[in-house]
């Protein structure tokens, strides 16, 4: 086998090229808890506190990250997501690894080694097996099952993602168990409430109104059950939502015709691309009315083009890695939206992503119309997400937040991962701030002071998620 | 009090990271005059040598950057354009500006607290009211009047922003002052004229009637109007018109259909927004050869969505810092606009702004097609503006411009602003336009050849202005 | 003369900023011969062995990089692509040089006259005449020819750019020549095929009809003469096609709808917008299948607005510098285009193009949904190409295509040149890309391991691209 590890490559100071970078990371930046308020984690999972079969279940079970890296390696689809052996499909993934050069996945995947299994080499076609087999070992002790993992993350809270027809039974259990002191809180995810063009719309509809009692017939009833259901999430600790959009223009109608767009829709009647325009508006500017009563924030992720893989979507289903960058998903029509909800009071505190790169000064002026009313960033640009997920990515983001708003404000990371060890990925954002501030101090784009810059880092990497979410902790 | 000066920042080589790029910047750039051919100063307070009450009425009077960075840190309408005094507004202010690492504005505010105040600590919560009253205490001094820190600032020449129904008679007054050697000079700017839409815009062409004598019926009368103004203004020392265009579609039609859109406009009615894009398209397409007949420069921003918060907007005004980046503003269809007068030999100089950045290669590109003409750079990539005008922004525009196009032609930096102390911008661009030259050199794409890159350097400050406004200096 | 060489510019080190970018490049890169997959060279020139009359005609006879360079110095058409004197033409060029710096121009030109003339100095108003004369004189030698200048570049491969109708007789000569060992490779370009709109049309189908012996009356015809150009071309060692289009749009119809938008063409009549979208889109589907079935590369170009200046386009045609960005020209549909043949099993290898660098990361992740099917990189995007080939165009491609796929996949650099000595764009294009991946070694971010990095990089300068394409070398 040969050794592949040199010198710098993921030691203590990975990604700080810098002295002042060092001091923020290692002073200040690493001592902070995490707090992940937007993932994907199955509650029940965790109530459960399962185990992994292999690295292959953990690694390759649901990551489509890591499907797309192998089919850019030329890997069939067997290998992928079909029913070759783990062990195979576990060399498939290491043999592609090396040629990442410059992908997070590479430096994800060594840091999750390296935190979760002691090891350090680098995965290669030269020594997949044997990590493969040390990683499974280790997998069957104790202290590896889902909880476990959590645990030894340094996690103070977690926000899962929830349907408003979910009752929170695994949450109601997690919450009971009095040896797990991280809080798993719901987040209201409603959007299949909100896409009548959706095959399963009505019988959803129909789930809705048994969940809430409230028989669905108009739009009144529809944002009555709602209300309902918000109220259940709210007593269960939920304080934040989320929407996924596939585009953002503004068409706000009457009441009287969203309840013909309601009625229209649960009659299983399809609704024209305007209508369902007008359908979304309308409920969105319900729901944000909601939020802001509830003090909730509001996630807006625009952008993807969903299944664009015919073949691969009907062998493997929905989130197989066959999405791509949607350009009209984000328009300066949010604004009115936004402007739309302010006017009359009711514009909660929101979160605007967006998948597009390209968007980012967009958003950066955009969100700075709607500040104010006494919150610290009311309106945040969200964290770079997805495709952006990566260092050039984040430095980007960063740049443009900071020089249009205010980068101090920044509420910071998120996973939004389906995987119990994917917390490295805040110490891998934490790195690239710190050594994101530190560059701007060695430029002499700011003063070396270490009271202002640790109050910044340490507020970008947990204290202003925690006070800007409003979290007990 | 804490003090928060450390070594480099806003030190004699702030932004300057290489030997090069010190060696361009002291020994070439910071030699060179400021000739700020586009600003919104107002002339009726330079005429009449205004003082300034205090730092909150110099600093936060008018300045929608520094109201943004407020209300993205919380603080509430009242201490931004409301009625709190204006000590507790400077307090609101100076608490925000610590957080804004990498935005420009914690720069800005620091050369003009260095180079006016002679104050070089940063500004805080911890020392504010000491700053602001020092600060108070030094404009009451006779020579911090606005045509006294004009004089102080190096600035050869400065274009306001006028509108042709303008008599332009601060600009005589100011003219007639011997004992102030700098040129203000008008700019021509007829937004009202292109804007059927808005409310004013039939008691506008009335005033119009007026301050030329002609009575304007149609589209034939409209023209002579105007042109009566063009030589008023010409007349008077202007070289330089700017439109502020909603969206850049070319839509050409009759001289005709032109009369029919402007009998309609006159009688009040509202022209659909595809007559709307006629209007505009017949009046620049006459504007255009009328500046090329004259010889003046064309200068035209697009991109701007604006207004976005009607809460705001209600209480505060325009300029409020409400606007956003529209990403529908600049297209491709300018090209078509730039084409139909050069065909007729109509094209004049002109300056292409765009506030997306996400533009810099299309409009890069654009104007590679229309040069020539026995101008350096007759068509230019303006100054990264408004959202752009940070260290990032300029950097991004000047990777674009010297990929695409040559950056020895660039006529350089405005301020664009209504502050008579926004002078260190230029300043500000001419330290990061001597790094970025540095680092080319520095990274061996370009020889250090000192006579080469001084020259470049010197013109991209000063001389490549000079030459193609064609300003008497 | 003033000596305007330093110590770094163009010296063996050019543009390698670390120890690990310098060993990358001359221990790994600089050693591999170069295959130029995508070009316009002139397959007559090449089998005439043709000199050239002086460097005019060499450098200034059809580049349209180097006219905009002139116009955009204000030079008059007259010495761009009029009847004025070679030399005065070259003078002008050489005027506008130096304020070139940032421009990649500026760098080829240099590097060309190093490895061409062995001239080292800088070329400038003050020696442009002494260099002028000196390449005059050396391009006498008859090693200076067209196959002396490929052959001293250390070519193995080049795919010219072809028309379906072409007889490819050069390309049999070239190949017959036993003293010239450079494979010299047809390419499919059916352009005029696609475009019913154009006047040529109905000729050049007649043409096609003519050298295929079909006679074209529907779809099914049209299929047919194209079937037997493909294998005509395939016999001939094509394994490349090329495809230049306006837009993305994906409107698929029926064969019968199909034949009546080829009847329609046929006789004259013009497409509607609509309908042109749906000729385009029959046929690429048509043409993508017979890709797959010869195991042809598809390469698609994307984004250019073309002929934008009157003028020039009549004075002195098409490919005249007059070209600029169309940021409508890559869409998300064209993941729907791909979808539908991938569907059928009818995706080949393909290459995707888009002159906007805004689009990089849809690019990115559009190309992430079709990857597998055995290939190693199956899906490509595209070098930086015509505007992006420049030092900060291949960085933001590297960056991009590094954080969505695999970089180490990348085929690399094409010329998409008409020049005989425009080779030194793959030095250009591998001292960046090996600097870009040494200063991710440096920063830590890969390890510093020989064995893979000396692979990814001579995979990325040639290994990839002929086992991508298939050539036999």
């Amino acid at each position: 086998m040969k050794s592949l590890i040199k010198r710098s490559f993921l030691n203590a100071d990975f990604l700080l090229e810098t002295d002042v970078a060092r001091k923020l990371y290692h002073g200040y930046a690493a001592k902070m808890p995490i707090l992940d308020y937007h993932c994907h984690l199955v509650p029940r999972e965790i109530a459960e506190d399962i185990h992994f079969r292999n690295m292959t279940e953990l690694w390759l079970g649901a990551d489509h990250y890591k499907w797309r890296i192998m089919r850019s390696n030329g890997v069939e689809e067997k290998y992928i997501t079909g029913d070759a052996p783990d062990e195979e499909k576990f060399h498939a993934f290491a043999a592609a690894l090396p040629k990442c050069i410059g992908n997070p996945m590479y430096h994800w995947c060594h840091l999750e080694l390296q935190q979760y299994f002691g090891i350090r080499e680098t995965l290669s076609e030269w020594n997949w097996k044997e990590i493969y087999e040390r990683c499974n070992e280790l997998l069957e002790k104790p202290e590896m099952s889902a909880k476990g993992l959590i645990r030894k993350s340094g996690v103070t809270l977690v926000c899962t993602t929830d349907d408003p027809i979910d009752d929170l039974h695994y949450h109601e259990s997690i919450a009971k168990d009095e040896s797990f002191n991280v809080q798993v809180l719901p987040a209201w995810r409603p959007d299949l409430a909100l896409s009548p063009e959706k095959d399963g719309y009505v019988t959803y509809i129909k789930r809705l109104s048994g969940v809430s009692g409230v028989e669905i017939t108009d739009f009144a009833t529809l944002k009555q059950a709602l209300r309902s259901r918000l109220d259940y999430f709210g007593e269960r600790g939920c304080l934040v939502s989320d929407h996924g959009l596939d585009f953002a223009e503004f068409r706000p109608v009457s009441d009287g015709e969203m309840d013909a767009l309601v009625e229209k829709g649960l009659t299983g009647q399809m609704l024209t691309v305007e209508q369902r325009r007008q359908y979304v508006t309308g409920m969105m500017l319900f729901l944000g009315a909601e939020y802001k009563k509830r003090n909730w924030v509001m996630q807006l992720h625009y952008g993807a083009k969903r299944e664009n893989n015919e073949l691969v979507f009907k062998s493997a289903g929905a989130n197989a890695g066959i999405d791509c960058i949607n350009p009209r998903g984000f328009a300066a029509e949010v604004a009115d939206f936004l402007n739309a909800l302010n006017r009359e009071g009711n514009l909660p505190k929101t979160i605007l992503y967006s998948l597009n790169p390209t968007d980012n000064a967009l958003i950066g002026t955009m969100i700075g119309c709607f500040q104010g009313d006494g919150v610290r960033g009311k309106i945040q640009q969200g964290a770079a997400w997805w495709f952006n997920d990566h260092k050039y990515g984040m430095e980007e983001h960063m740049k443009s937040l900071a020089s249009l708003g205010i980068l101090g404000n920044f509420i910071g990371m998120l996973t939004d991962s389906r995987s119990f060890i994917s917390y490295p990925r805040h110490e891998y954002f934490r790195r690239i701030m710190c050594n994101f501030i530190g560059n701007l101090v060695e430029n002499g784009e700011y003063p070396e002071d270490y009271n202002l810059l640790g109050e910044i880092v340490q507020d970008i990497s947990y204290n202003n998620a925690v006070r800007y979410f409003g979290f007990q902790l």
